[in-house]
């Protein structure tokens, strides 16, 4: 057994479709499906030698869920202690300190701890929503800040992006439809051509509640394409034969 | 029967899911699922005064189409002889005289012809490529038009769409997703904000060939929604329910 320590409120979840295992907690972070996608979406490089750099990484899950899919290094970086602590743990319960190490940092701080021009991918699961948590009578800083731009925005993950990625390395983002518009335009402002895009609907007559994004750096702005949907639920409510197999594996 | 007359390489085909017939030649325009899409996407305004403006009208299809919806009146732009005056004879043919009209203009000079602030819908299938074609020794002129950004451009006619229309109204394109950035770009620079998307792939497990937009005019950036996914073809070749009622009506 292994002898990671975990505080009162955590638990041991795994993602049943790997191997990995994750400390999460619900008062503090846990993962959602939109962290599984964004690492499903993620294309790795191929070089032994790449560099992934996760932004906005909380408990480390799609650094963690990404990892089987690279021979290379992956850095998580993340501003909350108790979040960035959190990660440390699952790397070493997964016994992957070879592989992946974790910076407890304002990701506005990255160019001090990592070179400009050297990394080859990004994964973001970014702060979501624009307007401060309307609850401010008993707010749970832990969520607040993963969840709202508190304490980083678009417009600095972008720049950020831009300064760490090669040219023509890529970024993955997972984030919410109706920030499409201002993601569009923060990306080609820093040189990020938007290339690939999904769109996930919970059922195959609503609407988008998740977008993938993948763009390249330095890329021409043409050339977008808008991949098949991904539809989560089938319309009896049991999960997709695509999803269930990205949350448990091949058999359903 | 009818005394319109039909040139040599004319026909005339229906759209059965209305009563709606239409002036069709192969070697100069017939309309595609795009105008047929494009005008059930559109949502009319409840005015009976409103106006419509179906810009790169070709032979009229899309307003032809989307007539039964307003109460309103239609004016259709087209700058080819020849299909402004397929459309013309479509509007007889249909009896459509007292609603619908034809302008045989270039649309850059629109306003010479409607009001600014104006207008409470635009239509527009523009032409979908920014190069010419490639075929120059023997082109089809009528269709390198309508297909090449040759007389018009996104650009001239967004700008003109941002004159014509009263704020609020709304503008309804087709496109191709691989044109969306530049979409979206050239929307924005003219005031008009994208504010639903919908896709249209072929199969449900292939990448969207369509894109349908709408905008509207001083709307604000925010709260773009991406409707569900329309899927043209099952597996097995056949419509879907959705597109087979579209092109025939109701019944499967």
């Amino acid at each position: 057994m292994t002898d990671i320590q975990l505080l009162p409120d955590e638990r041991i979840d795994q993602l049943y479709s790997q191997t990995v295992k994750i400390i999460q907690s619900s008062s503090v972070f846990a993962f959602s499906l939109d962290a599984v996608l964004l690492a499903m979406f993620a294309k790795a490089s191929k070089s032994t030698k790449s560099l992934t750099v996760d932004l906005c990484a909380g408990n480390g899950a799609v650094g963690l869920f990404f990892a089987h899919k690279t021979n290379g290094q992956i850095v998580e970086v993340e501003i909350q202690p108790r979040l960035a602590d959190m990660a440390k743990r699952s790397i070493s319960l997964n016994h992957l300190e070879s592989k992946m190490q974790v910076l407890n940092i304002d990701l506005a701080d990255s160019l001090k701890y990592l070179h400009h021009d050297s990394i080859d991918t990004v994964l973001c699961n970014p702060p979501y929503f624009t307007d401060l948590p309307k609850s401010v009578k008993n707010p749970n800083q832990f969520l607040a800040i993963a969840r709202h731009e508190i304490k980083t925005n678009l417009e600095m993950i972008c720049k950020v992006t831009s300064q760490l990625l090669k040219t023509n390395g890529k970024i993955y983002m997972v984030h919410r439809p109706d920030r499409l518009l201002d993601i569009i335009t923060t990306m080609q402002k820093f040189n990020l051509a938007p290339k690939q895009i999904q769109f996930v609907h919970s059922k195959k007559n609503k609407e988008a509640n998740i977008v993938l994004i993948e763009a390249i750096k330095n890329g021409q702005q043409t050339g977008l394409r808008i991949i098949k949907p991904l539809i989560v639920y089938e319309d009896d409510g049991q999960y997709t034969s695509e999803v269930h197999e990205a949350l448990y594996g091949k058999t359903k």
